[in-house]
């Protein structure tokens, strides 16, 4: 190892260039920073290569898949369909290496210096990277630590062949025959719709006195198409214990008093995260940490240490790549000086379901326990005539208002269309509309769209297709 | 026939039970009114029997199959695809059918009284309902004219056998071996891309001067799309004439100077549509009209005759569901004493091409003319993360903006997604958004709602996935 003698000098350091990293140093060098990228590994992080992306190739293709299923009602035949997990596999490769170096690409338009190697903080305006045959230092007037986080799995669990999280769980090279999946977020949905639709026998378990966590409309129309799916839903006071039989896994769990045996070829694991610092160096410098264990920010993302500023999953917030990448930008215009904040109340939820799950803002239950007047409205797509048209009819829009003001509060869709349409809820919201705002304007004809109209309308009585009350 | 002898006595008639109508009919009746539908065929209209829905049923299977063609690139195998015709169009009268009979339930639940029979004005509070075997008088205190409007072709066209029009293209038993689509409009790009996708071979021929009706970032890649499906494009002057040669339809056309000879087994024209009015007998009343002989209304839908409104296309208005049925709430509304009114100048467009478009607000080239400080903002779909996954990476979004104010004046997108997404521009336009109102929130990952991000982002230089310039 070779040990640089003198320190290169730089304005400001990214440490990790998953989409939070990414993210910060592009908006810096626009904003005439000079920017360099330090990753140990790909560009584009957990999201591109063991996240969001490959997650949603899964999803894409059961969507596909049931889509074709679907064709003979409309007098399409196709044969009988099969899927090549070698192909599928190669395809999933060859889209996050497309992505990854298009990452790349950008990050040299934007005239981002791109660092391989390891990061370590050797004081609050040096660092150190080093690679397998060097050891580089640099000093610099800011950086930003964008490292992530990684799963965790209870202790008895690492190291079991059965068991899978969000990282592995879509690198299997086959589909499971019997999958049994632990959680209830938009990853553990995704998990069971997608290897339903596959193929796989799916069981999931949630916490027994838990549900879903969306608006209870959702909630129910989720429930309603794991029946139909054919997906068993357990709920569980506690998973007794994990055992292997006879190559496959035993999940025994005791559910309405009743202690129940699972049994199949996988296991997921909605897991809780823990921050990418270990060698990081920063405890030298003495950074503080949230209670948790992750970095400490406030809402410009600042850490305790004036220079060194951290994002994304590092600082503990909500395991999201949209929210590391906002954050990401407001670190570099925070040292751009441009005004900017973070304010993640009004982000939306999605899951790639089938049908997709889209939500934003409050639930009528958040709504009501913020002290709301609250009304609601909503309207199913058994009763839109697009959805009639594809043979799509399950699914809901919900909307929630503010009685006393007109202002809206949350929208709530489960559907085909659900995800592309919640950014007009996310505008709403944005621009404060009332639901007038939303009654008043046109929606295209047939349209999944006119689903929004119907429950606008219907938030004062007025959807011309809801059978009066 | 019976004459009834004394006419009954109604609130409200509505004279044509297509979506102006019944719209109409129903905000009526949950404003109180008491309401009378007179229908002389089926509830529902050009809309639902000739026009939006079957060609939405044909574009949504075009789009599937389109789909299914893509699939290989996944790892899904399917045997050959094959469609049928017959089933194809059981499909489409079951589902016109239950529209159809869902329309009448609503009415039924609204308590619209629906009468069948051809309605025939006898003065200004009175008119008469002729059914094969019985004429019933009623008087009114408001009616709504909503009798819609029929396609004309030139009168030496009519009864070619090789010509069709947007109410019977949709008809066809076979797709056409050869189609030649004379037209711009959306419904000649749906049967254009519909029937092509199908297995047709395409020619489209459009004005010389012309393009097709959309800003120009759209009109280009719409072209990169028309040419990559093989639909030939030809611009002429004018069509020298059509004639029948072996069975098959021989346009001539000038185009560039030269004489082409285009021969197809079909033609589709883009026709002048005229009103339904010939049998209501409103010439007798004084009812006025407009130059292009359509019924003469005000901005609350009211006709020179107090008693008598009338909406959709019967007053020549835009060709269109969407405006059919705002207006009809529209009329309802007034007649019931409600204030309101209507604003066409953000209704979206959509055209369920593959891939679809929609817009809203102003083009580039109108916000120019209309003397707005123009900036404009596009980004395409091939730096999309998620086009990328589903291999959709054909498309554009594009934001225009006064750049004085940073008021946001028109969206414009070609791409999947296109159709829900247009209502987040709506949405913004409505609620007099800035640029900064839609670059501030958050949109899903991987999406192609972040087309509108990078779009938004772009208007100030700070897209992320756009190199800089």
């Amino acid at each position: 190892m070779v040990v640089g003698e003198f320190a290169e000098q730089r304005e400001l350091i990214v440490i990790g260039g998953g989409p939070g990293g990414y993210h910060a140093a592009i908006r810096a060098a626009q904003l005439g920073n000079q920017v360099t990228l330090v990753e140990q590994d790909q560009l584009g992080g957990t999201c591109l290569h063991k996240g969001c992306i490959p997650s949603k190739i899964f999803t894409h293709v059961a969507s596909k898949w049931h889509q074709t299923q679907q064709l003979s009602a409309f007098g399409i035949s196709t044969g009988d369909l099969s899927l090549d997990m070698q192909e599928l596999m190669a395809y999933k490769n060859s889209t996050i290496e497309q992505l990854c170096k298009g990452i790349e690409k950008l990050c040299q338009a934007n005239r981002v210096e791109i660092v391989r190697g390891k990061a370590n903080f050797i004081n609050e305006h040096k660092l150190g990277v080093e690679t397998e045959h060097q050891f580089t230092l640099f000093t610099f007037q800011h950086a930003i630590i964008a490292t992530g986080s990684y799963p965790v799995l209870p202790e008895n669990l690492k190291n079991n062949p059965f068991v899978w999280t969000e990282e592995t769980i879509f690198t299997l090279h086959e589909i499971p025959k019997d999958l049994i999946v632990c959680g209830r977020d938009y990853i553990a949905l995704e998990v069971a719709f997608s290897y339903r639709k596959l193929g796989a026998e799916v069981t999931i378990i949630i916490p027994e006195q838990a549900d879903f966590p969306f608006d209870k409309a959702i909630n129910r129309e989720l429930k309603r198409m794991l029946k139909k799916e054919k997906i068993q839903l357990y709920r569980e006071n506690k998973i007794k214990n994990i055992t292997a039989i006879d190559g496959e896994v035993c999940v025994r769990i005791s559910s309405n008093d009743q202690e129940i045996s699972l049994t199949g070829t996988h296991l997921y694991m909605e897991t809780e995260h823990k921050p990418n610092i270990e060698s990081l160096g920063i405890d030298r410098i003495g950074m503080i940490y949230s209670e948790a264990g992750f970095i400490k920010v406030d809402n410009e993302m600042r850490t305790n240490i004036p220079s060194i500023f951290a994002i994304g999953n590092v600082t503990g917030d909500r395991l999201s790549a949209v929210i590391a990448m906002k954050q990401g930008k407001v670190a570099a215009e925070f040292i751009a000086g441009v005004a900017s904040e973070i304010d993640t109340t009004m982000m939306p939820t999605v899951v790639h379901s089938i049908p997709p799950i889209a939500v934003v803002g409050l639930t009528e239950e958040e709504a009501i326990r913020q002290g709301y007047e609250v009304r609601t409205s909503q309207f199913g797509y058994s009763g839109n005539s697009y959805a009639l048209i594809g043979k799509e009819k399950n699914g809901v829009t919900k909307i929630v208002k503010d009685a006393k003001t007109d202002l809206l509060l949350g929208f709530h869709v489960i559907g085909f269309g659900a995800i592309e349409l919640i950014s007009t809820g996310v505008t709403a919201l944005e621009l404060v509309a009332r639901d007038e705002d939303l009654a008043f304007p046109f929606y295209p004809h047939p349209s999944f769209n006119e689903t929004f109209l119907e429950a606008a309308e219907g938030l004062t009585n007025r959807a011309i297709h809801m059978k009066p009350s």
